[in-house]
C-alpha cells in the first residue's frame, strides 16, 4: 500500500529540535506521506539541535527565524513560497518556552518580562504566523494549519507554571483566527492536546515522571506518544479534515475523559497502605 | 444577623434518607434561610431512614411517592400546593439509585432492565417532576429547581458504573427543560456537581475511601462537604441568581479544574518508591 | 494515488438507510478505502430502503437486526464474524429514533413510553453493542469503533426535543465504555458531533430549513456534508487515530466554537431592519 | 428582612468608571450587603469617571492604580490594609481594555504592541493583583477573588477581536492561580461570564445592538442586566460558596447552553422571508 495522505502538498514546520521533538516526529511522518516543506527554529537551537540531519532525510531546507519576529516570519514565509513556487498548503507550530520555568520562578512569584516572553514566544507567536500568512496569502483554500497543545490549558498541573496561560492563550487564538481565515479563505486552524510526552523542551517541567506514570495508568489506551501524534497530525493536514476547525482535539489515550482508573487507584492506594 | 435568603419560599425537597443526605443538608439549611416546604422520598427510604426528625425539625410534611410515577408526582405536587395555598418556588431532585452498581454488575455486564431502571430512577424521575410542574402550573415564576450531580457526567471514574450515563442524561434534561421552563415561565433550572460525599447512598461505589482520599488532595480547597453543598444549594434557590440557568456548577474544591496537583503527586509518588 | 486506509480492515455499519443517510456515505468510502463489512438495519427499515444498492456496490451482506435487541445484536456479530473467519475492526452506530419527534409531542409533554424508547433505540442500543461484542470479543486489538451525535447533547435546539438527551446518554455511553474497551483490549470508541445534515431521518425535525441556514452562515467553513463526514470517520476507523478515544469530535465547520458570525449576524439583523 | 451577605467584610472593587459599569453595580450591592472596600481605576479613568459619586456613596476611599503596574497594585493594597486595619476579604477585577478594538484594527490586522497591551491590561493585571496579594498576605482565609469575563473566551464573535483571546487569558490564570492560593490560603478564585451589557467599556464593541437583540432572543431568560451580575458577584464573594473555586460560571440567562431557541429562530426566519 503505497498511501500517500500529503501527496503534493507543501508546508511549513515549526519547532523541530531533536530526534525527540514531535515535531521533527511529525516532519518525518508527513515526508513519508508525500509532503515537501522547510523547517524553521531558531538560530539559537539550530545551533544545538540535530536538525540538519533531518533537513537531509527529508530534503527540507532550513530557515532559521525567531517566531516572535514579524520580518522573521514574513522571510520564512517568502522564501518556502519561493521554493515551492506558490502557495501552501500546512504549518505546524510547536513552540514553547518559559523563562519562568527555567529559572525556576514559581507561579506566584513570576517575573512579569518572563510572563509576557512566554506568551509572546508561545502564544502571540502563533498569531504573529497566521497574520504574516494571510497578508502574503500564502495558504492554499483548504489548507490547514495545527498547533501543539497540552490539557493544561483547561486543567491545572503543578509545575506546568506559566506555560497553562500560555497554551490557553494560543487555543484561543487558533479559535479567533480560525474564524478569519476559515471564512475568508477556508483554511481551518485546530490544536492538538498531546499527552505529555519526554521531549528535550518537556524535560524543563518538574516531577515530569511521576506525572508520566501517572496518566500514563489513568489512559485507557496509555500516553499517547510522539510517533502517535505525528500519525494523526498528519490526518489534520490532509483533505480526510476538510471541516473539522477551530477545535482541540485531545491525543491522549483517553486521559481527558478520565477522573480516575482502576490502574491509577490501585496504584494510588499502595501509598495509602504505606502510609497506615 | 438574620439573614435569611428563602425567606417566604415554599418548596419541595425530594431524596432525604437519613443525617448524611445532601438533601437533609439542604432541607436545614433551607429551613433555617426561611423556607418552608415538603419532604418526598419512596415507601421504602420512608419506612427505614429517620425522616421523621427532619420532618419535625423543620416542620415539614412527608409525602411518600415513587419519583418514577407520574401520578405519585401529582400528588405531592398538588398536596405540596394545597400545603401552602397556592405555587412554589423551589424543587430539589436528589435522587439516584443503580441496581448494577448494588448486585456488582460490571459496566461490561450491564443487566439492561436494570440499566434502563438506573436511568428512569436516576435522570428520567427528574423530566416526569419538571413535567408535572409545568402542567400543573406549580411553580412560581423565577422559581429555581435543582438537581444534584457528579463529575462522573463528564470524566469516566471506575466503579460509578451507570450512574455517570444517568447522570449526563440528568444534566441533558436539566438544560432541555431549562430552555422551555424559562421561555414561558422563567423557572430556572440547574445542577450541582458536589464532590464525592460519604452518604448512606453513595457507600454503594466501590473503593469510595481511596478516591475521597485522592479527589481531596486534587482540590486546592479540599473535597467540599455536605453542609457546604447545602450552602451554595441555598444560594441557587435564592433571589440572588436569577439569570443562572441550565448550568452545571462545580462544587468541589476545585477539582473539575485540576489535572495534578502537588499534595496528590506527592502521595501518588510514595506508591512508586514503594514499586522501586 | 491509491490510497487505502482501511487496506485488510473489517466491520459492521448500523443505520444506513438510503443514499442520503451519512451511515450509507461512510460505507461507500470505507469500501473505497479497502475495508469489507456487513450492514445492519432494522427489517422495516430494510424494507423500505434502497440498502439493497449499497449491499451490491460495496460487496457486502446484509444483516437485518433490531439494534436494541440483544440476541439480535449477538446474530449480527456472529454472522459477521463467521463471513470474515474472525475478528473485526471497525464499527459504526448511526441510529437515532424519537417517536416523540414523530408524533409532535412537545418536550413538556413528552409520553415516557415513547422517551423511554428514544433512550433505547437512540443510546442504549450502542451499549448494548459494545457489551454484545466484548462479550464475544469480536473487535481486534486497536480496533475503532464510532457513533455518530449532535451537538443538541451540549447545547439546546428548539425542536430537536428527547433526542438531545439521548445524545447526551449517547455521548457519555462512549466514554463510560471507552474506559473500559480501552484498558481491557485497546479498543477505541469516540463520537463524531456533526453538522446538521438533510437526511432522510433528519426531515423529522421541526424548522430543519432555517436551521441550516443559520449554522452554514455561522460556520466558518459552512456545513459540513455527509461526505466529508464520511472522509474524517475513515480516519477514526483507520490505525492513524490509534490513541484518541473517549472524545466528541466535532464535524462542523467551526461551528461549535462561534457564538457570532460576520454572515449570521448581518442576516439576522436584516430581520430586526425589518421589524424598524 | 436584614439580610447582609457581606456583613463586616472588606475588600477591593477595580474597574468602576459609571454608573453603567458593572463593578459600579457590583460595589453598590456589596454596600448594601454590610461590605466595606476601597474603589480604584487608572487616574485617567478616574478623571473622567463619575466615581466621587460612587466613593461617597459607599464610603469608600479611591485609590488611584495603573493595574499594569505591580508598585501601584502595592500601594493599593496597603493603603486599604491600612484604612481596614488588617486583611481584606473579597477583590473584583473588572478591567479590559484593547487598543485594537479602539483603533478599528481587526483581527487579522493587529498592532501587536496593542495586543500585548491588551494582554497586559485585561488579563496579566489579574494575575499581578494576585501575586501581590500573596505576597503581602493580604487576603483571609477563605477570601474570594472574582474577575468578571465573557463567553467569547470559549466562543468566537465578530468584532470581539482580541479581548476574546485576553478574556481566555484572565480565565486560565483565575484556574493557574486558584490552585495555588487554593491550596495554601484557602483563597477562591472565579469568574463570572457575564452576558454582553451595555456599557461604557462595551460600547466599543462593533454591532453591539443586533448582537444584544439576539442574544436576548437566544436566552430563555433573556440577557443578565449588570444588576442581576451585581446580585450573583455577592453571593460569590459570600460564605455559602466557600468550595467553589477555580470555576467559570455563566450568569446569562441560559445563552452559554443554546445552539438555537425558538424567539431567535422565527426572528432570524424573517430575515431569510425578507431573501426570498
Amino acid at each position: 500500500m503505497a498511501c500517500q495522505l500529503l501527496n503534493g502538498k507543501k508546508g511549513i514546520i515549526f519547532g523541530a529540535l531533536d530526534s525527540k521533538s514531535i515535531a521533527w516526529k511529525i516532519a518525518e511522518r508527513a515526508y513519508e506521506q508525500g509532503a515537501a516543506f522547510t523547517l524553521s527554529n531558531t538560530p539559537v537551537a539550530l545551533r544545538f539541535g540535530e536538525i540538519n540531519l533531518l533537513s537531509e532525510k527529508c530534503h527540507a531546507e532550513i530557515i532559521p527565524a525567531d517566531a516572535t519576529s514579524v520580518s522573521d516570519l514574513e522571510h520564512v514565509f517568502s522564501r518556502t513560497m519561493e521554493i515551492f513556487g506558490g502557495k501552501i498548503d500546512f504549518v505546524l507550530h510547536s513552540i514553547g518556552m518559559s523563562m519562568n520555568v527555567r529559572k525556576g520562578r514559581e507561579y506566584d512569584d513570576l517575573d512579569y518580562d518572563y510572563f509576557l516572553k512566554t506568551i509572546d514566544v508561545s502564544a502571540v507567536s502563533f498569531h504573529k504566523m497566521l497574520q504574516v500568512a494571510k497578508k502574503m496569502d500564502a495558504i492554499n483554500e483548504w489548507g490547514s494549519i495545527l498547533a501543539l497543545t497540552y490539557i493544561a490549558a483547561q486543567r491545572t498541573l503543578v509545575g506546568y507554571n506559566d506555560m497553562a496561560d500560555a497554551k490557553s492563550l494560543l487555543e484561543s487564538i487558533a479559535r479567533s483566527f480560525g474564524y478569519i481565515y476559515g471564512r475568508e479563505k477556508n483554511v481551518r486552524i485546530n490544536t492538538i492536546s498531546q499527552s505529555p510526552t519526554r521531549t528535550t523542551a518537556g524535560g524543563a517541567i518538574k516531577g515530569m515522571e511521576g506525572l508520566i506514570d501517572f496518566t500514563d495508568r489513568m489512559s485507557p489506551l496509555g500516553n499517547a506518544t510522539a510517533d502517535e501524534c505525528a500519525d494523526f497530525s498528519v490526518v489534520l493536514f490532509s483533505d480526510l479534515s476538510r471541516k473539522v476547525t477551530m477545535q482541540n482535539i485531545y491525543h491522549d489515550g483517553g486521559f481527558s475523559s478520565m477522573a480516575m482508573s482502576l490502574k491509577a487507584m490501585t496504584q494510588y492506594n499502595k501509598s495509602l497502605d504505606e502510609d497506615s
